[in-house]
């Protein structure tokens, strides 16, 4: 019922939801950005259609975010940029999260023939 | 670039994957599937363009899954049955989530206009 | 080795712990605030030696933290107050999570016998 | 009110229930498990108190874990082992999480002066 582009487009929305969800609220400081990226990148990529997932955890954000009392703070969207591939059936998305205004906005940013 | 209908598709999947990695891993026994299904169905409404979530967690499937050690168990997506009705940009794709050959699968029911 | 009274307090903090993490991020509105607490309360009295947990997400902290572009937030601990009893071998343990010096502070109210 | 022991062990307890259920449901194969594992380290350490945490996934459990349908599974409790030490007001605190009689059980190793 669905087109392959559709059901290309509803299985990246399902990675994203995971990814935010999944992850949001980790304690994340400037020493540990570089680890929980490969982590989420890499636990993502094993759900099915997912071909490869970027994570950029921006540390001066995350400094920024940390006040004098902690040392650390809680992921959310607005600490990382993220770009997604996602293929099925011959189709490709890419999809992104970047900061837009102010709040993190989850995009497709093509959709096209492998 | 991505027309109505995927952008539609799109939004669906990022509310599942959000409904399910924000709540797998909840304890949940018999007598608390009740709250839990309200709490899932009301916060991810929230989500922009959801319009409507209904979970039902399977009673006689968490006693199953709870052994004699415990109380209760971890909820995972075979406890449970949800769909959904995202509607963008005067689009309305329907979802669900039902055990499918022993599988919690996530699956587009319908596309169409309001 | 450990004592009853440490072992209690053992047993109160990873309740805390799952409490919060189980739910940081949860979309929530001021329509949604009652199912939450009450799904968090229930799903978290699932947990060994967990006697009663009271959630209290402030309606109004959680209008304020909601800006003009979206409807909800995500929750985190400064939306809500929480208190806990746990009881193991005799020892009750009172706790509890409320906004001290503008952070949320989880802490040991008190340790008697039943 | 709580002597330093009990608070050393209350902080132990939190950090557990944070690690399990931030990462409980978390993808995972055989070709993530070390990135997982040193997320899961990394960010939980930065929690207060948290001086060392030391995650251990099983390759063989999470292959075993894996049916023929999928590339992967979700992380629970009985897929590793976790070690972490607690040091609060002159108190070192050692816990573990070890699979034992078919279930992940998180307690206190020991608990004595630095």
């Amino acid at each position: 019922m669905a087109t392959d582009a559709q059901q290309a487009c509803f299985e990246a929305g399902i990675k994203f939801g995971s990814l935010y969800h999944q992850f949001a609220g980790t304690p994340v400081s400037p020493s540990s950005t570089r680890s929980l990226e490969a982590a989420m990148a890499e636990s993502i990529e094993n759900q099915p259609f997912c071909e490869s997932v970027t994570v950029a955890i921006r540390d001066d954000r995350v400094a920024d975010a940390i006040d004098h009392e902690n040392d650390y703070t809680e992921l959310t969207g607005s600490l990382m940029d993220v770009e997604m591939r996602i293929e099925h059936e011959g189709v490709t998305v890419h999809t992104r999260m970047t900061m837009t205004d102010g709040y993190p906005l989850m995009e497709i940013v093509s959709i096209g023939d492998d």
